[in-house]
């Protein structure tokens, strides 16, 4: 099995775990964890699926935390942020795939932070492939602190700012952030909409929201289905303006903002989630490619199952 | 890694596939293959959910018939089904949970085909606790032959069943046949029902039917949520009638047929998933049993994520 991580830039730290447990290097600050892609986290392209991406993101996230012993709460806080009821939020999430992997592939995710302004921490990930060590995708999230009984944004304080200093690493961005505005959507500006979805039981985490990585079946939901069929995401950015919560009754608004020119078949989208009878939720944009954009790869065998 | 796997029963086979790759044992007969249980396959419970498990059950089913090398047209046909376009389709599930286990818990599941009447196979399965070698889950299913041209279902022709004989176990089942009636449910006899119910995007597999896994979440939209908050499901049985497609829309209903006797706790329901405008697609029965029936486990730390 370890024939397989044999890639190119050789370094020692990329041949940690084979075997899918996790593990920290370089004195934790870096968490690396190998997922191997399971039939049912694939969707109709025979791809994993966007969310399973981002479920294997979340895992490593929590992991890297956990490595560092400081999840007691759940929340990733540190001493001195329980002390002061402070929390981290996720306000936004940027992912670019180049290539998705396949029923079988084994992908190896990294994962570190680093300082996002004064008062913000940035988490970013690298996703390769093991079999040849391209890198699939690559994603940027930024985070704040939040007082947990006030629901208020906070400045990091001094004395918390000292305990997570030593958890950043100094790296660039893996993604550039992308500055582009989202646009006010609405009835008129938007091509479809979808009324009425409620979470299922099993979108909730164990404090009974729904899990970020949910909000992206809801984005689907009303986004046309002739470019879900005919493209494949090549990028998404999501701002996590609210909470939504087991009761709450979404609708999703999608634009197709720019068409293909031509029969390029590149097109962008925009999103936008909001509770029935107002406030956002959640922002976002995609970019979608033609399907045969990317080399198309022999596909492993096809995981149906009959019903 | 290996003393983790140092249980009672202490034979051999069982100490196969401690990294999650899985294997076959006894000549192929038996698929066995481990699972670490992520932070996003367990629900607002804090354990792995119903469809996680179920998931586990379906990727292990493929990659035994995968590595039999039957999984070229993607249903774990034989060159003898294929000649006469037969595939296999599932029409009875049905899962007994003793115990759900928890974010970082490592499961080993088990599986093997046997006869079912003269036109049947049947699949089990077994859910090990790595670490106690505990059973959790056990699970059996009902297969027969589908004409996939013209939909009908087949008797076995005797030249495939020479074929697949030789994959067939003597085991005995390892759950009993849920044998108890289904009750004819209908708008008069519903404790709850819930219209309007569409396949997400990434709800359908490659085939774009809905994934039999996704019927659990529609049935849970109908099942009152004092159930779903207060109870733990112990055992699902499913009947599979027809098949989902993308653009279908579905109704769930749901009866709580045997309430709680004094405060025991224990309840029945009934289910039916139908097709708007009529036809049957599912029809279930579950227990749920208090939440505090078996022991309370010492809970890892929550995996819980803001947004």
């Amino acid at each position: 099995q370890w024939m397989m991580h044999d890639w190119k830039p050789k370094r020692a730290d990329m041949l940690v775990d084979p075997f899918g447990f996790g593990k920290t290097v370089q004195d934790g600050l870096i968490y690396r964890q190998n997922f191997s892609i399971r039939s049912y986290e694939i969707g109709a392209d025979r791809t994993a699926s966007i969310e399973t991406l981002m479920n294997h993101l979340q895992e490593t996230a929590l992991n890297h935390v956990k490595s560092e012993g400081l999840l007691n709460d759940g929340f990733g806080s540190t001493p001195g942020m329980s002390k002061k009821d402070l929390i981290w939020v996720v306000t936004k999430m940027q992912l670019l795939v180049d290539r998705y992997p396949v029923w079988g592939d084994v992908v190896q995710v990294t994962t570190w932070v680093a300082a996002s302004g004064k008062n913000g921490m940035r988490r970013d990930w690298l996703v390769r492939d093991t079999n040849t060590g391209d890198v699939l995708t690559r994603a940027s999230s930024l985070w704040v602190m939040m007082n947990k009984e006030t629901r208020k944004l906070s400045k990091i304080p001094e004395e918390v700012r000292e305990e997570i200093g030593s958890y950043f690493v100094d790296y660039p961005p893996v993604v550039d952030e992308d500055s582009r505005k989202f646009l006010k959507l609405n009835e008129n500006t938007t091509v479809s909409i979808r009324t009425g979805l409620t979470p299922r039981w099993n979108d909730l985490d164990v404090n009974q929201h729904v899990n970020n990585v949910k909000y992206v079946g809801w984005i689907f939901e009303s986004t046309p289905s002739t470019v879900l069929e005919t493209r494949e995401l090549s990028s998404i950015t999501l701002e996590y303006r609210r909470e939504c919560r087991k009761d709450s009754v979404v609708e999703s608004l999608t634009s197709v903002v720019e068409n293909e020119v031509g029969d390029s078949g590149f097109i962008q989208c925009q999103h936008l989630l909001r509770l029935e009878g107002g406030g956002e939720i959640v922002k976002g944009r995609t970019d979608w490619r033609p399907k045969s954009y990317k080399t198309i790869r022999s596909a492993n065998p096809l995981p149906a199952q009959s019903a």
